[in-house]
């Protein structure tokens, strides 16, 4: 790209300034008490964020903090959440922990929510107990083979295979009356178990941690599906909702799910669904008789849960981008003119002209007010954001992704406010409400402000929890995105041993061949793990998430292990996954450059080309794995090949428009109109009508994929359901529907692509 | 608006070009043969505009004509539609006419379609006859109610009243086997009907003309909804289709219906029943006993219509936005720097420094290429249409909108090809197809690019009809376009008598009081008549439909009288309608200096203040009409009066920095970026979630109402809905939902409206 765009000097004093020591003391500050959504010290935070945002020094231009009436689901106070082992005469002969073991003076605090399944129902089932693994639905047809009646049980599950609610969803479907879920050492704790092997010895989860979390299928606030939950929006009555658990589900430690599985009676569980409580597994349903509970004891699962209306706050701070072209962005330390000083003053970028190497045609000119535009386009935002909300201390879950937020924005606000720089574009910073109960801040956002972000975001970048842990970057995202991340990241240090780039830390641990570039790290895609989801899949803005992660080599954790319990705290961080808080200054330094790149360049990085692959790999499994299958059907993907190459073509050629004018001086209205249509490109895979029964979900590319083959998700899941019909049923039909909804749309989007007056 | 942004001398020289007669002679040659959708005919008139349209000398940038495979639906040429009266023995006493009467030499020819009823099944049902009127549900209520048994009945209706399918669907409920439909002369011809007073001896429908028509419900290719009628694309299978009528039907004329009408038995009908065929209407069923024919006769309706996939041509030319600086638009004749000669040459304005009014400051200044750029917007586009096909020969509809397309086109592809003029935004002229049987051309066009033309398109311009007659101007379009009307045709002289403007003459026939600008033109609202629908409806694209039109005190025709006749002719035209083509002139001339307005000027003159003034007229609506019945419902409409007035004030704002930089000298990126808020405001009015059940409408302030109130179309269908049902209805949640999507699109408009780095 042209050097003299993104300001270089600008982009390594940003790097040079983010501040580990910083970080930490934030997260020192963030992590100090629980702050669960909408709690006090929930709001308290938001008071400290706009504090920041607002510091005459170090703050952005503006900050507010809009709230939204949305319905969040709390265990009782009065009445906790039980789970009882009951014996044949009614007496209650085991209890499990309601809450986890104090054992940092940091988990008996009146704000630690006790664990709980957020939004499972009310109610008290009581029935023999079952193991059912992970709770898929593969895990109860399981059981059902095994001939154990499921009718009235209490299911044990552990966490993992599939998402929370599912668990509880698929036990209900097979009569099932309540469900525990817990965490298995195998799964979380590379099989360690014991107080002295767990923190705060390491890292491990502690006996008695408890994993929280929502248990709501969908996103956003369940009462207004596709409307901003403003106080006066319309809400769903409670029985319209759908989504909630259908029955009382209870989270617990697996200290308490060891008394439990290892007293089950019944035939061994399969080998895959043994775990590391150092015992057998067995299938139950109820106790062996030899064991710590009389042979007829029942399990009694009491939730108390109550669904609640509250206030949730988003804080969002902006730095406008350059409207003037006096403003700080023109002060580079590039050769410029004064121009009418007795007007107003204008600078204006000197350039070898192409045709001319030696400057040799000067013009005598008036020139006046106003006349000599810049590149600067204020009405186009890059979004960065983070939710706030935790379940307990939340230091890594959200606190260390909203420290590196409060540092970004402090250098980048102290940079402006001293009048050095502001960006090309506008940047927006978000600091989200209510997303572990499900993304609802950014959701609500996402609603209220639909047109307007769909219009103008250029990229939404997601930082949740900036590190898992300390081997390498980890980058979900859309093609597009790659391109910037890897700019943004072949310049930066890598923390660890050696003198690597994070670029090269990271191909190490997450790599792919790439037909076009060879060996590059590999991006993971985006679901609906954080913040990002209603960004990508409802507004079709490219999105991408960023974190530190895993040595997968060194641990098989299914995440970092005191995920949602009372455990993940600043020292937590400060001792195991962060000591010295390098990881977080290489995220933050990662993002801080990806956001300048992104508000700074003439041409925005997004290289769309990049999406050709994603499309070839699409098209390749469609061909290999479901081709043959289609051509029995007759139908034919010949109109998926020609699009996909019309796609392949008009991209290269929009790079090679680029690239020419990139190498001359171009005028800044091609450049917008360029950048439009790069912005635009992901807009172009929308389609609300594709998937009318998935909510939120329109991108014809990254929708869920539920069928087996990995191509393009509408005609993946329409083939995985018209398999076993007859030919010529609907399942049939809405298999040659998605196909055309995919042709459609890559034909459109390479229609966005051409020349911008070719028809 | 700045007096140099609009080149008024191109205007000037544009208007002066439109030529009356040339007009007349491409209405002559367009209308010489039938040319129904698809037919030979319709594609000698695509090669027709090709050839025009890629004129060396008259031609615009390209053109090209894309094909659909739609469904159509045509009578046999082997069977024809017939319509008997069966005496009790079986035999035919009576046959309706199976075309119409060859009265100028032009009725006869072999591509004159027989008269029918596109889309309505094949079927023969013989019954006794009725008359419902217009075929409403309250008609066929008030024969319910006068005690006659439909079932198994045929229906004779008149046109008018509800729309043509309307009246098969209505008719089917009650059981009635078939449907007639045909002109009252009270409705058409005011009142006359003998040959001696009708075409060709005035401009009134004669006794043996037939409306022709789609019955089809919706709009677009019947097979594709929301996909491009590619030939690859999916298409539902016919048992999935709906919308066609449910009956066999077809249209007569007045003079078999006089002979069937005047002949019935029964209950007088109601007085606002009867008609104009000199006879009382009764009700039926049956003939009376003293009449034409025998008492137990039926009428038998034999309908062969056929479904037939047939391709069908748009065609499109555009002319291409300036690109480079140098090109013509930069050649206007203000005074002008050429800088740097050496390399490229590039113009500037050289405008007043509004601080030293006498220029004062040269300063010495090499510029080299590229670097002062223009206000060129070749990805905005004014789109132009109209359809090319015609029931016969169409020389009023279409042919008379394509006439002055041809005449408009003409004139700016000379300029275009001679270098004197090149639009700043890119023009696309657009001939559709196959809008006869449903707007399909166009909505097919708009499904293929749907994301392109979302993005970049200003405004839809339709001129279908040109001159229904040659009293007024009419338009029909959604508020933001008012002021470019109003602009161009104050400047434009009316053909009539007496020396007014267009404007001043068009107030005299159409006017209302507006609380902004006093006493104005109004403005229809659009409809689905033509090809403006998907547009507007689909897209959200500001849209207009202009035509000269009636004189409503000298008749009260329902349409021109040869509407889908086959005495629609140029003859016709040339005679009654228009002699002198001024009227075609006259429209020629607006729509030629509208769509100057919306290629050429800096500022986009769209006003979307106009908007305050509609939301305001739905507003007060709601609360008088509905206010009190909400109430009792505790559904407030507070959160609506507030979203109503946050869009004045952002509205109002916004219009108020655009004067201030007119009043200076503008930055194009700053005038590109206000643009884009004005262009993009009626998109954000778009909802796709908002009406699941109505096909293609999605704008909530447009989409069809059906609820007696007028106010928003979501919320006065809702509360029709609704009035009946008891408090907490799921009918009651649908209003208060209606009314959340409202405000929620409101305040999402009024969020696009604010200064752009805001949030
Ligand atoms: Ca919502
Ligand atoms: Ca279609
Ligand atoms: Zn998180
Ligand atoms: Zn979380
Ligand atoms: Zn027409
Ligand atoms: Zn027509």
């Amino acid at each position: 790209s042209a050097p003299q765009d993104l300001d270089l000097q600008i982009l390594e004093t940003v790097m040079g300034q983010l501040n580990a020591s910083r970080i930490r003391e934030d997260l020192r500050e963030l992590s100090r008490e629980p702050h669960l959504a909408t709690s006090p010290r929930d709001e308290d935070l938001v008071q400290l964020l706009l504090q920041r945002w607002r510091d005459p020094e170090s703050g952005l231009d503006s900050a507010e903090a809009p709230k939204y009436e949305v319905l969040l689901s709390f265990p009782s106070q009065e009445q906790p959440n039980l789970v009882h082992v009951v014996g044949p005469t009614g007496d209650i002969i085991y209890s499990c922990r309601q809450t986890e073991e104090n054992l940092t003076g940091e988990q008996g605090g009146p704000d630690v929510v006790q664990p709980y399944a957020a939004y499972a129902p009310p109610g008290a089932p009581q029935g023999l107990l079952v193991y059912a693994n992970r709770g898929s639905e593969e895990d109860f047809k399981e059981l059902q083979t095994q001939g154990i009646k499921l009718e009235g049980t209490i299911a044990l599950t552990r966490y993992g295979g599939v998402g929370r609610v599912a668990k509880a969803v698929n036990a209900a479907k097979h009569g099932v009356a309540g469900v525990l879920v817990y965490t298995d050492p195998a799964d979380i704790n590379d099989g360690l178990s014991s107080p002295s092997e767990t923190f705060p010895n390491s890292w491990y989860l502690p006996p008695s941690g408890v994993e929280r979390g929502s248990y709501y299928e969908y996103f956003g606030d369940p009462l207004t599906p596709y409307l901003p939950a403003i106080p006066s929006s319309f809400r769903l009555g409670l029985a319209n909702v759908s989504g909630f658990p259908p029955i009382p589900t209870q989270p617990i430690g697996f200290q308490d799910a060891r008394d439990l599985l290892c007293n089950l009676n019944g035939t061994l569980a399969p080998a895959t669904w043994q775990g590391a409580l150092g015992c057998s597994y067995r299938l139950g349903p109820g106790f062996r008789p030899d064991g710590d509970f009389p042979a007829d004891s029942q399990v009694n699962v009491s939730v108390h849960n109550r669904l609640e209306l509250r206030n949730s706050s988003n804080v969002l701070g902006i730095i406008r981008g350059a409207v003037e072209p006096g403003e700080p962005s023109c002060h580079s330390p590039r050769p410029r003119l004064l121009l009418c000083s007795g007007c107003h003053c204008h600078c204006i970028l000197i350039q070898p002209c192409p045709h001319h190497p030696h400057p040799s045609c000067p013009a005598h000119l008036s020139l006046f007010s106003g006349s000599l535009p810049f590149f600067l386009w204020p009405d186009r935002y890059v979004l960065y954001g983070n939710h706030r909300d935790s379940w307990v201390h939340g230091a890594v879950d959200p606190s260390s992704g909203t420290a590196v937020l409060l540092e970004l924005s402090r250098v980048l606000g102290t940079l402006l406010k001293k009048g050095t720089w502001r960006p090309r574009r506008s940047i927006v910073f978000a600091s989200w409400g209510a997303e572990e109960f499900g993304l609802i801040g950014s959701t609500e956002f996402t609603e209220e402000f639909f047109n307007k972000l769909q219009e103008r975001t250029v990229a939404y970048i997601n930082v949740d929890i900036s590190v898992f842990a300390n081997a390498t970057l980890r980058v979900q995202g859309t093609p597009p995105v790659q391109s910037v991340v890897f700019s943004a990241t072949k310049e930066i240090r890598s923390p660890g041993p050696g003198d690597l780039s994070i670029y090269d830390n990271w191909i190490r641990y997450f790599n792919r061949s790439s037909p076009v570039y060879g060996l590059v790290p590999s991006l993971g895609s985006l679901g609906a793990g954080s913040d990002y989801a209603p960004f990508i899949h409802f507004l079709g803005i490219s999105s991408m998430d960023l974190a530190y992660t895993y040595d997968r080599s060194k641990t098989s954790a299914r995440i970092y292990p005191t995920y949602h319990t009372a455990f993940d705290t600043f020292d937590y961080v400060d001792k195991f996954l962060d000591p010295g808080f390098s990881s977080h200054q290489a995220v933050a330094q990662t993002a801080g450059s990806v956001i300048l790149r992104l508000s700074d360049s003439f041409f925005l990085p997004l290289n769309i080309s990049d999406y050709s692959e994603t499309l070839h790999n699409f098209l390749q499994a469609a061909q290999q794995d479901l081709g043959a299958l289609l051509e029995q059907h007759s139908i034919s993907l010949g109109p998926l090949v020609t699009a996909v190459e019309k796609f392949d073509a008009e991209a290269a050629a929009l790079g090679g428009r680029i690239s020419t004018l990139q190498k001359g001086s171009p005028d800044p209205l091609q450049v917008r109109m360029l950048n439009d249509q790069l912005m635009l490109l992901e807009r172009t895979f929308l389609n609300p009508r594709a998937f009318p029964e998935e909510r939120y979900y329109s991108h014809v590319l990254w929708a869920p994929r539920t069928g087996s083959v990995a191509t393009f998700p509408g005609l993946s899941n329409a083939c995985s359901r018209a398999r076993d019909t007859a030919p010529g049923s609907e399942a049939w039909a809405e298999v040659q529907r998605q196909l055309s909804i995919v042709v459609m749309a890559l034909e459109g989007a390479a229609a966005t692509l051409r020349p911008v007056a070719d028809l």
